[in-house]
């Protein structure tokens, strides 16, 4: 195998019909390869069924920084190494409760609902208020404090399912999840209830971060499903003084000691100049964190490997990067910043699968005019393969601090549909990810690296 | 809502620019539509959890027949009509039993099988016989009759898995299933043992049709998962005169009346024109046949119901038709084209949705180039929808006959990576099926089936 690949570089570069020649017959390679000798589904399994749910400063977060370390050791990459990071220490607790108190046609309804990461919990005895229902943020303005003082505020915009991305969906709806509670805490509430970000209408609530405000109280804030967020809404349209409580006890600890782990194969002619691909390694607490974002570190060690298996020799240093505490602090993205800017490293480019490991469509950028021409410049060899769609602005928040330094970040861009069925829910667990799906997104990434390293973005 | 498109309509047809911008406009109304208010996932519901598996003349079949009917007459469609039909009537009896009988290694071991559709069964008793593995049709002629006579043949070929579609990775190993029966008897084999047409790795074995041939004697053939395939592999490489039982009670019964469920919107400038939708609404009797064909059969409810429900007036006549017996006999569509010859009915185009039901990628189809430019031309209004791929041949098995009579044949093409993970087997349940992805297939129909009737094919 390897003959034929050195014999298949001495062709490289004579002319550009050559070298496009060389290219589809590599990525072709890379697509046979993956779909036939993989292993990004088996490592996978490992993370999400022998390790699980991987929240920042947890257990399971020590153990995939160690299970990833010696998976990219075992494949004999030049080096592997980890970067020290403090992360935050968010814990969810008991199991949270909530009801319906006092309605007159309901009598006590419990709800499902879940705590939002990085709230501070009700404690004991939990909150019991009133609860008014808004629709979006600038509501609170409108209803003003001697509306919502004493309160618990309701926030029920759901998706826009006209959005063809749900990406799009979710994006025009988690500004209530990440900042209703210090917006609402402005005007007196004592706690806020968020409906789920969701795609679909069922029981299971749907967690993720918020951000406090340093100028706004910190009050308690949930979750609730979407079903229950319409058995809510129909029940205050009927009764308005309705009474809701809730009690959690999730609590932010001091910060622990976390790694990012990276493994490198070194450039053979720009060494100092890197390609990187990455996810992030932690994951929420109630499932196993498989699409989010287990399928993204197993396809970016999977990158590496299959260059590594088909004795590819990276003109450029190409690294795997497994970020931690992407969910709720992004504290790995702003540590690999840091010390890339010390190490004088330069980055090319930098590529993220953080979108759930689902059939691929294309790659999201964040470069200029003269990158996007160069992804479409590609696009013929990549068509083949189900990838057609470049159009879109992107990267990932792990990668997100390089930009700034001018590093041209790209995104994998799977097809959304079933993401915010599962997304930091109980439901997003291996058995919903698809073997080959988790493949041909590998297959894709490696494919990009590859044009990247051999034809470069000017 | 209908007054805002009497006046778009208005607008209509005046230059090629404005009709492109009202057909974006109208595309953009029907996925909001279908998005919003579709009820193609209630109705799959209805007739995968409440009826359940529909092999043609079982009374579960007999059920989906006069539940389209009901659907189709609710929704207000110009006419609803049955097509009589007499179809095969296969029952599978009771519970197939397979084992390796004798191994010395390990024993008497279970094995996972399923009688395959049209098989005769073995009775009481069953099959026990020495077995051989083939890995293809043509390799029973170099065996010949010293060393197949009397054993069973093991068909054992799987799916390729560098086949970006899946489809093609069925369709190159399908004809074991087929035509494996006939082949082996031939050669006196008393029985064939089919490897699963599946993508996966697992114990689920997977059913379907087989063509039994006139000349050749009628023996019993079974298809088995994909895990125990492997294990009888393994074993027959290690012991070569394993014997092998298998027991199963299926039979072919008398033929029974069934019928094709057409729904109609009546063409209001070409009438005696038509564009018809169809998926096929037989199933296998293991799952309860969402992805085959029950998607096919809701979507194309669907696109009638879209039509009459955002006010559009068809030039051309519009049907939904619900195609009995594709799985293992194909009377419907045969039924169909004769029905519409003795009518002297002239069909434009004929759009299938089978399969499955998840995120549509573009569609398939059996024109000449002139249609497939029309395509090309269409694509800058669908590609927004994630439709891109117009480039395959296809239609689809049950409107397939009607292509002789100069009908352009078109086929919905959805994603095909976990397809054959469920194909034909009791895997293919509803749960497998993603809200959204089956309302972007049912709009992306109506779309298609709108540019058609509003701008032909020529």
């Amino acid at each position: 195998m390897k003959q034929v690949f050195f014999g298949l570089f001495l062709a490289l570069g004579t002319t550009g019909f050559a070298q496009s020649q060389s290219d589809e017959e590599m990525i072709k390679r890379i697509f046979d390869f993956e779909l036939t000798k993989g292993q990004s589904y088996e490592m996978l399994d490992y993370l999400s069924n022998r390790i699980g749910g991987r929240l920042s400063g947890s257990p399971q977060a020590a153990a995939a920084v160690e299970f990833t370390r010696q998976q990219m050791l075992s494949y004999g990459f030049d080096t592997v190494f980890l970067q020290p990071v403090m992360v935050p220490h968010w814990v969810r607790g008991r199991l949270e409760v909530a009801r319906i108190v006092n309605s007159k046609r309901l009598g006590s309804l419990d709800m499902t609902i879940c705590a939002i990461g990085n709230s501070v919990g009700t404690g004991e005895g939990g909150i019991t208020a009133g609860i008014i229902e808004v629709q979006s943020l600038d509501e609170l303005k409108v209803l003003g404090k001697k509306n919502i003082e004493g309160k618990i505020v309701f926030f029920n915009r759901g998706f826009d399912q006209t959005k063809i991305t749900t990406f799009s969906a979710y994006g025009g709806a988690v500004d209530q999840r990440g900042s209703g509670a210090s917006e609402a805490a402005r005007y007196g509430a004592v706690g806020v209830v968020v409906r789920s970000m969701a795609s679909n209408h069922d029981d299971v609530p749907h967690t993720g971060a918020l951000n406090y405000e340093e100028d706004a109280p910190r009050i308690p804030a949930v979750a609730i499903s979407t079903v229950d967020a319409d058995v809510l809404s129909e029940a205050l349209k009927k009764e308005k003084d309705l009474k809701f409580y809730f009690e959690d006890h999730c609590q932010m600890l001091p910060d622990v000691l976390s790694y990012n782990v990276v493994g490198e194969i070194h450039g053979s002619e720009k060494p100092k100049e890197y390609i990187i691909v990455g996810g992030h390694l932690d994951s929420w607490d109630l499932g196993d964190g498989a699409h989010d974002d287990g399928a993204g570190c197993v396809q970016s060690i999977e990158v590496l490997r299959i260059m590594k298996e088909l004795g590819y020799k990276p003109k450029h240093s190409i690294r795997a990067v497994m970020f931690m505490n992407e969910e709720n602090g992004l504290r790995g993205g702003k540590k690999y910043l840091e010390l890339a800017k010390a190490n004088n490293e330069k980055h090319l480019a930098a590529l993220e699968s953080d979108s759930g490991g689902f059939s691929p469509r294309g790659f999201r950028s964040s470069g200029n005019e003269q990158v996007r021409e160069k992804l479409q410049s590609w696009r013929f060899m990549l068509e083949p393969y189900g990838l057609y769609d470049f159009s879109g602005e992107g990267g990932g928040a792990d990668i997100g601090p390089l930009g700034d330094t001018g590093t041209v970040l790209f995104g994998l861009y799977p097809d959304s549909q079933r993401y915010f069925n599962y997304h930091h829910t109980i439901s997003d667990t291996f058995d919903k990810v698809n073997k080959r799906e988790l493949e041909l997104g590998a297959a894709a990434m490696a494919s990009l690296v590859y044009l990247i390293d051999q034809n470069g973005l000017q």
